[in-house]
């Protein structure tokens, strides 16, 4: 790649060691596609650190690293997962997201156009978030060291005053909300995993919850517990919270929303819907005088349609999630305890 | 992996993809290894984010992903090097860090003992610089699509009022400082790749220097620039500076401090160390007025005791960087156009 041949070398153009070097080639990579795409006023200081305002209030941090495979899938790719995914780790502690970093691990060899598709499919949910790139990094490993890419964001963002949600705070008595059906992202990343073609493309419900998140505590700012199903699903979600709050959970297998034809890819993979992840779900856990009005909000927001009060929370020592089944028995619903679906985000 | 049997797993066993599955292997893994050696309040909290407060001022945050080869080398391993090298990121900017978090991709097989030294590192690095890793993450991916480990750290810290440190505010008559001898820890990685030996053994500079930062803008606070010449070394960073301020700079090259044995390495290797990564080094442009006391500040510090001036800012409109040579001639110090010394941080 050089200056004068930049826009050829994005079309038919591979990562290769010197895009990592810290020399021109770099710069000239950062300058074209990252700065170009991701464009806004903090990232265009170009320090090696971004400097911005922040409104007062507590802080909230979170990061996670993006392996998704493949990198692209139906409903969004690497670029947009990694925006969503840490935007709604900031927004499950209450907290309104701000500001984004990205890191960017490249394997030499990747083609540079899947790079830029990439970028602008991040810069997108970015900018549909309304939350910026405000700064980054690129690293290159050689050819067979890494896997295309991998993307590690980092979201800071800005506790309102008394909110005081955390996985901690389930209380018995309590009920547990679900914003929408399950299973969607593992699902839509397995299929095109094993090119499975269903009769309708599942597609992964990657989204940011923070504007839902927003709506929800601006009516009840006392919401104990938020926490997006990811990894190990809605299953290994419930664990957690039962395992820092000290309670147990009882779930209406019934009130658990799953899309048909999930429900069905499932079956054909041998998966159960409660141990998938998924990219655009939350859990709400609330005073039960709260439900309704949590849901009618959640029911008025794009991302909360099918909102559905699923279970309640219960006193038990054992820390156990229990499910009420659709033929009236009742079973555990345990950790998942070995691999169900690696690299799913 | 189990509860029963962590010790033994952590000496003999190896990461598998249940580490990053979202269940219980990774909850044993993240409470047994990461918070046991990271503990602190924040972290503690367990939540996908960490929440804290900050003291007022303007906000910095700065990410690095870092894959440096071999993992571990004289003078650090990635775990503290990931540490130092974001910490600086933001000291760079003039701001105080506050807090980091940290986002490791595994790779499969990646033997647990080795993971557990490098957390111990991060965790020693982190604590003698006096700013706590609060959030984190672990993916893992097969084997042959990663290299061991990788770790991406983001650094948050807060501007004091009244500081403006940029990159492109480096004016003519200025003058360049240098925190010390450059070219020590690319040299250090490079010999530890090759398998070189020397007769003393080159140790990385690797360090946190928001200590130095503090003394240095608490006694001059209108610093113009400050920069860590990492990745492209001291002629990297001063043609980015270049460029940014508008500006061309004047070396002297009997000033530039670089080690007797460092210079020999280099000499053997074919590499000039005017590009060799530094890892706890900086670069400070200020008034000519106020240089003395500078260096006086920075050699009263352990990580600038060989500060020196080592050149001035001059009127360029072509932004050159030119060198004063030994033997009294001049010649350009131009970015790197190619590879020079890949996977160094």
């Amino acid at each position: 790649m050089n200056n004068t041949g930049k826009g050829q070398s994005f079309r038919t153009g591979t990562v290769d060691m010197t895009h990592g070097g810290g020399g021109r080639a770099m710069a000239v990579l950062i300058k074209d596609l990252f700065y170009r795409h991701l464009k806004n006023p903090v990232l265009d200081q170009a320090h090696d650190a971004a400097v911005f305002d922040i409104p007062p209030g507590r802080l909230v941090i979170s990061t996670d690293a993006h392996v998704v495979s493949p990198l692209f899938f139906p409903g969004g790719d690497i670029g947009s997962l990694s925006v969503h995914g840490t935007l709604n780790d900031v927004a499950m502690a209450g907290a309104q997201p701000v500001s984004l970093t990205a890191s960017f691990i490249l394997e030499e060899g990747f083609p540079l156009a899947d790079l830029e598709r990439i970028v602008m499919s991040m810069a997108q949910a970015s900018s549909q978030a309304g939350v910026p790139v405000v700064s980054g990094d690129t690293k290159v490993v050689e050819k067979g060291k890494g896997d295309g890419v991998f993307i590690t964001t980092t979201g800071v963002g800005v506790l309102p005053e008394g909110v005081a949600i955390s996985p901690g705070a389930a209380q018995a008595g309590q009920v547990v909300l679900l914003s929408g059906p399950i299973g969607d992202h593992g699902v839509a990343i397995l299929s095109k995993r094993e090119n499975l073609e269903f009769e309708t493309e599942i597609r992964s419900d990657s989204a940011a919850l923070h504007g839902l998140v927003e709506n929800m505590i601006s009516a009840v700012p006392d919401i104990s517990v938020l926490r997006d199903p990811t990894r190990g699903g809605l299953a290994t979600a419930l664990n957690e919270i039962a395992h820092a709050s000290g309670v147990g959970f009882v779930l209406q297998e019934k009130e658990i929303p799953v899309r048909p034809d999930v429900r069905a890819a499932c079956e054909l993979l041998g998966l159960d819907p409660l141990y998938v992840a998924n990219e655009g779900k939350l859990i709400c856990i609330c005073e039960a005088a709260d439900a309704t009005r949590l849901l009618d909000i959640a029911h008025a927001h794009p991302l909360g349609r099918e909102a559905a009060r699923i279970g309640e929370v219960v006193e038990d020592g054992d820390r156990m999630v229990v499910m009420q089944t659709d033929f009236g028995g009742a079973r555990v619903v345990d950790w998942l305890s070995g691999e169900q679906l690696p690299r799913i985000c």
